[in-house]
């Protein structure tokens, strides 16, 4: 029988005190202000209002929001495992935010001539968007995990998402405005891939107890459904191209977020005997338009195309909780505590192939010169071509691409599907060999998906007969 | 004694799907990006700055926060319906949007040449101020209709909105900035009259049992409340002009909502007997401000002008919750969940008048020439007047427009008052007949105000023997 | 034995009528809109882009959101006494902000030749700044005040605040972008004087029942407090200058919150003796490193400076909710019901010493000539230096200023410090001298954390025997 470590002194604040004391290291080593925050590049007001502030700012806030509070409350419907779920995420993403500063700076935007990495709106934005990567596996692993854990599982996995990132970006060039193969694929799929390798019989053999909902842990859970369904648009816009790129993918993504609600709350129904709605479903199938549009937002998909997708997805999505997720843990053993694979997994490949097919099918007829903006790598590699002439007297920002045709980019735009999955899977199950250990401070099977192990607990609502134990206020049900 | 088929399978998701397919075809046919989020329109990135994404970008998340936030927990206050509450609402309003694009395309800014709708910053903004106006009226009707009916009636409300929006907008051309009339009174108007269709004496004879709030469902509302109360100056300046318009809009509702929740907090107080505060009157009153000054807000009614709308809603609101609903419900059977005659109701018809006055006493002397631009019928209809010329000279947004003095406008903006009314009341009567039939699926008098009836409702916390019976958990009391 | 007097009718709804009715006179004879709201100053659309409320709107929303849900959900925690936390901050914030508009508008922008205060953009974020620190005062009462003594506070704080910005900005000259000294320093001593002014010895004998929360009240309140850590980064930066000052700002508060927030994670854990963390750490010290960067959030402090003092406010804050707060209330019978001195009033002061020492440093070399507008004072007076003509060659934004150098500047915003606490402390007792008198409606000992004494309550989940009683339904397990 497993020994569990659970006493997180002095364990977690040693390893969170090293963590940010390297950070601040690091910082200091590397991290400088850009160009649009260095009070030495100051532009006069003017110019002023070209900085990227006001650009990206109120988009940075929204993604700020599904990132702490999206998230944060998406995860809180367990019934005794809000405290966790919440400042868990809280702390994940604090840290996560500046290691990705260093790895994404490091990897996509080291200045060798100076050794530093300078940091502006968009690099806010993308450290924010790798967090949101660890917390979706967060969702995978909810509840079975210390906090201790968490932190060390969020060291390695930006490494990984990092690596994939660059692997998309850097080499093969794709395009992934909102993230569906490099942050929602690779976030569950990592997960998942954890989850699997830390399975363990004890805790599933039939559903625990405490692994459920009460009727106000479903209400505070529908807080962080919403902010995510309405910020989306701002997620898969915040570091699209200026101007229509940015107002396309902010409309494909509340178009297709729309039809993803209403075929959640249809298939729901239709599922159900009595024709009864699941909250599981309202609060995570409905947001899988956002998932699925994410590749393709700024492509020229027309409305009604971010409808088809959203649509799909939010059947898809569905289904995968009703009928796929109990699959999962009885025949792989994979345990899914919030259905990451059903709203980041299945929705995050159909993304990506949505994208692969919108990217492959893209014409100047469609786009305008413009086609070279939004898939640069389609630019000619050689400035002498006609082709790059015409388009460097249309407009200045073109740079020399890689020549590639539509149906090439998307061929690789479907490649990344496939490198993400593996990157995803490989680097799970890495993590999850070496987070396996008990020593991390993981919850023997009963403790699991209970607040108590890990904070002081508060008597609950109710409860009148708790305040004479102490401890353990939410166990009284199950000493009767 | 009637018989209630409240089982939502088939019914539910075959007419769900059938809308979001028929969406889908309709976008299909008819809906293209406008220019600002056309690729083919991409401008360099100078002229980024001027894509209506940055002028309006942020506004509109404001009020989609108030649509999904705002409106869906400001009405999760019944102890036994905060599923529905926000479940719903998230429902009709996401498909609610995609009806209002089309719905809206086609009367007001339909392209008649190339057959198609352009969708782009204001399109979104206005289908969201559309789902509005459905959504106050499910306040008035919350808790006695299935998620069917409520489906159906945005179908058809939104019908009988476009049309009274065209009236307004397309035909008198009366300023309605923030919808006082357009969507508040016509909102509340609409949905009392398919609550007084819909009456049912078995209902109403005392107060349901469940038809009250419990102590933490109170506080979920609250966070409804605020995020109305905060964004609300989002919402009357979203579609003003750009610059001092949308700033003066803003400015004003923000009074103005200070000056009524003062208000509502010395009334409140004041027609207790003991001087205690009533949670009802905080979580709407309050808002009363915002409704009553949305026609006049981006008018130079001043910041003094906007805090005595505000106040005086706030008061007018207040005393209607207390003294006027309970005679609404016992003399004219009309029965309003959430209040909304207070709290949209008298305030829009406060707010489409004190808009009226606020036009007729417009002047020159007040405006400058920006006076034609804030109420363009004022231009005169023919090009060769000097006053015309003038004010091309001045400005190059100047359009020829019906000569109005500013008296005349003011009468057309009382007229809009009374045809918003005749509209709703219209509408809605029509819309509560349709939708009487039980086979719509109303749950029977005993069942409403219960989120049972639609969803799969785990165990509320503290009820112990709950789970012996495993259905209705929250029944409990009742079976004592 | 004291006799209380805790009936708000009539005194609470007179008060608040009078005080309404005297803003809207005030507002009538003195405000009026700035330039950028004013339709007489209106510019074409080319120049709209220009007006501030494109530069700041989307900040001053998401401070509006840290003043009414931060502030107000934050204060949630307490089981019985949520209807009054978010309802008499959203009371007192909502009559604040009119009050500052006239306050701030008469110090420090009166237009002496209309006799007119001219409000904007800036003038309404400031409203909202002054208001936070009387919502940081009222977390030192919180539970043991009335309605009515709030709003008389708020009154009185507000000259005070005006008093002692007035001297920072006006006299002084110190720069304060987010408030450390003026804001937060300034509302936390200011309420701990009012409280140890009122202390009652009956209150505090030993830990008062109520005075603790449930599980879900802590759930409500990480609402606040996320929303509080996620818009920091705009409050500091609302107001900062456009362009590179704003991103700085907002960028700093980013990184400085992220390193507080691990810092108090490993605090609370590393100072209890089972490693497990507590709520009230979560909920308040993350916070502590926004607080603690306010003053130097502009300057070049550079990221790794940001996290320093973020690490180390931080730190301190847990430590004094821990250690140091129990001592105050033993020793100096200061009860600090929100612990604000650990989160506004120690980081306060870390942030003003910050903030004196990044000035004090502040050199040409790393700011370039912007140097000069981010600290307009070290202009020199005279327009004729050679520096002043080179300075008004690179931007004619420049203005004569004091002639300060770097260290001086960093003298007077130290001196700022102290003078924040003696105008806070001095004002605190004073107007806790004149709350002091029952007749003002504070509750008794065993009334106090208690809704029941100023709301209409509904019954609590679960607390079924109740209903009987009917009037104050909490309190049946005391009566056991």
């Amino acid at each position: 029988m497993a020994i569990y470590h659970t006493k997180m002194n002095p364990k977690l604040p040693v390893v969170a005190l090293v963590l940010e004391v390297v950070m601040l290291i690091l910082f200091g080593i590397f991290v400088r202000y850009d160009h649009d925050a260095d009070a030495k590049d100051h532009h006069n007001n003017t110019k002023a209002q070209k900085n990227e502030f006001y650009f990206r700012y109120a988009s940075f806030q929204d993604v700020h929001v599904m990132i702490f509070i999206g998230f944060g409350f998406l995860m809180t419907f367990l019934k005794r495992y809000s405290f966790s779920s919440v400042g868990f995420n809280f702390l994940i993403a604090a840290f996560g935010l500046q290691w990705a500063v260093l790895l994404q700076g490091w990897l996509h935007h080291f200045d060798s001539s100076t050794m530093k990495i300078h940091i502006g709106m968009e690099g806010m934005i993308n450290a924010d968007f790798c967090t949101a990567a660890v917390l979706i596996s967060f969702g995978a692993v909810l509840g079975k995990t210390s906090p201790l854990q968490l932190l060390v599982m969020t060291v390695l996995e930006e490494v990984f998402f990092a690596l994939n990132e660059h692997i998309a970006i850097g080499i093969l060039q794709v395009n992934d405005a909102g993230g569906s193969m490099v942050i929602h694929l690779f976030g569950a799929y990592f997960g998942l891939a954890v989850s699997r390798v830390m399975f363990r019989d004890g805790l599933h053999g039939e559903t625990h107890e405490k692994e459920g909902s009460v009727y106000h842990s479903d209400v505070f859970a529908m807080i962080g459904t919403i902010f995510l369904w309405m910020f989306w648009p701002s997620f898969n816009s915040a570091i699209a191209g200026h101007g229509d790129d940015q107002m396309r993918a902010a409309m494909n993504t509340y178009f297709s977020l729309a039809a993803s609600l209403v075929a959640t709350f249809a298939i729901s129904s239709l599922t159900s005997r009595e024709g009864k709605l699941d909250m599981v479903h309202i609060q995570n199938a409905s947001l899988a338009g956002g998932v699925a549009v994410g590749t393709c937002a700024d492509m020229m998909i027309n409305p009604y195309g971010a409808i088809m997708i959203g649509f799909c997805s939010g059947i898809v999505s569905t289904l995968g909780f009703k009928y796929l997720a109990p699959l999962l843990e009885s025949k792989l053993k994979v345990h899914d505590t919030c259905g990451v694979h059903n709203l980041h997994g299945m929705p995050g490949i159909l993304g990506g192939l949505s994208g692969a097919i919108a990217a492959a099918f893209a014409s100047e007829e469609v786009y305008g010169l413009s086609l070279y903006l939004t898939f640069p790598t389609l630019v000619p590699e050689d400035k002498n071509t006609p082709l790059f002439k015409r388009l460097h007297e249309w407009s200045d920002e073109i740079e020399p691409g890689k020549g590639r045709s539509p149906m090439v980019q998307g061929g690789f735009q479907a490649l990344q599907v496939l490198i993400s999955l593996v990157m995803a899977i490989g680097g799970g199950m890495i993590t999850g060999f070496f987070l396996k250990h008990t020593w991390w401070g993981q919850a023997s099977d009963v403790d699991c998906f209970e607040d108590s192990m890990y904070w002081e607990v508060p008597e609950a609502e109710g409860f009148t007969e708790v305040k004479t134990d102490g401890e353990h206020p939410l166990d009284t049900q199950d000493e009767l």
